[in-house]
């Protein structure tokens, strides 16, 4: 077997091109899903593949897909989204579009014969960043809930992992495990708005002394429960919200995300014990409200250990860990098996324009890409002659 | 020395009239400074002084003035004001100013000599309760600029108490000591916004976990400085203030209420070392800004002396205590000689259209009033014959 290698140099230079739609000043990108530079950043890379003798296609909602001429049913999907949050950064979603298509230009250059069993992806709307948006995800969804879904048999995602750990950790590629869930609660104190000077503090019902005393614990409560939970009070306000009013009302969102469901379902309890405890205390009660339930995403055995193996084959620092933010792959695993892998991002840091990972490692990645997506088709086109139907089951594309 | 006496009837027929102008259905009053309501009640007041052989007149801000024929200079002068907050009491402030009504009518239809040793008002705009309001106390500081201060030579206000004390201590009757001093500090954490699912823990740098742990002790440290202290904390804000965003900014506004400027001082010194080193703990930093400084009012002794005298001499359970909310009393206490009596307050509640206090009570404090205007006019004309020239010294009215 011969071994295939990326063209470094095209991946970045795609990049490069994708970072001009929507390009700011600061090296951040503004591409909003449905903004003009969305729209041609998409026309951009349509032109791109057929260039390279590739085909190109956009459905109903705005994913645009690419495949080589011939490609087969039983499609391994690789891919991510182009658009971005506001002020968001040049690699968030558009590394995994690019190298996406970087591996597929490759397979096809090289005539390699897994270039007909891959289609790429970039999906419509990941991050719901705009008002109108009915809250991202909404390219995978809509992919999920199409006809075109009986060809796709698979689905790998390449992204920046968004976050510190991997740099802390000195690991340069890691699968992931899975998404962690995420529950948002509205917790809600009543108590009794009051003259803040002529009401003692005895005669008080503090809405807003209750709130404020359980989410100071919040954080120790969740850690807790599991060193793999984290969680946020990053809304909370007073009513009437007066100085010299003693708030009658007062409310909070604990957004809880963890890899485990009886984690997300353990932290609230506590919170909310704590949360009618204190109420008690100052007179108050305490109502709660569930506004969101993203289950926990478990990404597929067997695609983890492939992916598994090809980046312990580098011989470069790798491991494994669950994302802590949501991604197309999510919606994908529900459907049909899923992997992802991750490399660093410089700092942690995403949704800015300070977003990086240094230019090697997203090459690295792409290879990685690349002889994963080849160990793939390999695997199943072996598991195919063995007497397993699958790839062929379906319809013509 | 003949007793005189107020007419109860009178006094709660003038309430019961005064509360129509801007009454609700629920027996509140919407009566706003500067409003349709207002502006009637005021021309009301004037005309009901006219029918009762009295003058009056109302200054440029608004501020409307009784007093009998051939009013002295020296004046006593009497009142409160008659504006409300929306969805206000029909006490707050209108009970002041319809007992100086009564007291005055009374020394009137007698012919008791101290009548034209009284002036009664109804201050503008107490509340501030307009957008467009300077802040409240409008009308008092107004007065206490104009050349009509020359002839005011000191000021009895009668109120309710607006809070819970006196009926919790069975107290009919108050004499106040003065008025709170009022500081409010601008408190402000400032950290990093950071992606609440990929930032672990130790990595944040969370204003709003800074912030909410400081909040959370302030009521303890206050009340660690003096028991006659009380504060608030009723209007707390996170930016960006998403739930899934860590915050990077967090602010609060601390209100502190004491009798004494030194505890004032001390409160702020406290919670302001508690949350700097909340925040160092959380990477963050702090930023204060003293927003307002309302410095505590000392009523005047001798005034406090005489008004303790005629409250005792009820017969009926009496108290000092110290103003929790401002009044017109603490503008002119900087000025002339200025004592407070307060009224119970059913339950505590005001600026509410459940406020109530008995009748028997109202007409009880008014009677004080009366009392109160006769001994501090006599005890002036003795000071006087022994050879003080004060009270003459003004020029004619």
């Amino acid at each position: 077997m011969v071994t295939l290698n990326v063209s470094g140099k095209r991946l970045l230079d795609s990049l490069d091109r994708l970072a001009t739609f929507g390009g700011r000043p600061d090296g951040g990108v503004d591409r909003l899903a449905g903004s003009a530079a969305d729209l041609q950043a998409r026309l951009w890379m349509a032109e791109h593949l057929g260039s390279h003798g590739l085909e190109s296609w956009t459905d109903e909602v705005g994913n645009v897909f690419g495949h080589a001429p011939g490609v087969r049913d039983g499609r391994l999907l690789l891919g991510s989204h182009t658009d971005t949050v506001p002020a968001g950064g040049r690699l968030d979603g558009a590394y995994g579009v690019m190298a996406a298509m970087e591996v597929l230009t490759t397979l096809h250059e090289h005539g390699h014969p897994a270039a007909r069993s891959v289609e790429i992806v970039s999906f419509w709307d990941e991050e719901g960043a705009q008002p109108e948006s009915s809250g991202g995800m909404v390219g995978s969804t809509a992919l999920c809930q199409s006809p075109h879904l009986a060809v796709i048999d698979s689905y790998i995602e390449l992204h920046i992992e968004q976050g510190p750990r991997m740099e802390r950790m000195g690991q340069e590629l890691c699968v992931v495990d899975g998404i962690v869930g995420v529950d948002r609660h509205l917790i809600r104190v009543v108590g009794e708005p009051n003259h803040a000077g002529t009401t003692p503090f005895p005669l008080r019902r503090d809405a807003g002394r209750a709130l404020v005393r359980t989410a100071a614990v919040v954080q120790d409560l969740l850690r807790s429960v599991h060193d793999t939970v984290v969680g946020n009070i990053g809304s909370l306000s007073l009513d009437p919200g007066a100085p010299n009013v003693v708030p009658g009302a007062a409310q909070m969102v604990l957004e809880i995300r963890a890899p485990h469901e009886q984690s997300l379902t353990r932290c609230a309890e506590l919170v909310l014990d704590h949360a009618e405890a204190f109420a008690e205390e100052e007179g108050c009660t305490v109502e709660q409200r569930l506004l969101s339930h993203k289950p926990v995403v478990e990404f597929d055995d067997g695609m983890r250990t492939l992916l598994e193996k090809v980046a312990l084959s580098t011989g470069r620092p790798t491991g494994s860990l669950y994302s802590y933010a949501g991604h197309d792959a999510g919606v994908l695993s529900a459907h049909v098996p899923t992997g992802m892998i991750f490399v660093p991002s410089a700092q942690g840091v995403s949704h800015s324009p300070r977003e990086h990972t240094p230019d090697h490692l997203l090459v690295q990645g792409a290879q990685v890409l690349l002889e994963a997506v080849i160990a793939h088709v390999e695997s199943r086109a072996v598991a195919d002659s063995s007497g397993s139907a699958s790839g062929t089951a379906h319809a013509g594309a």
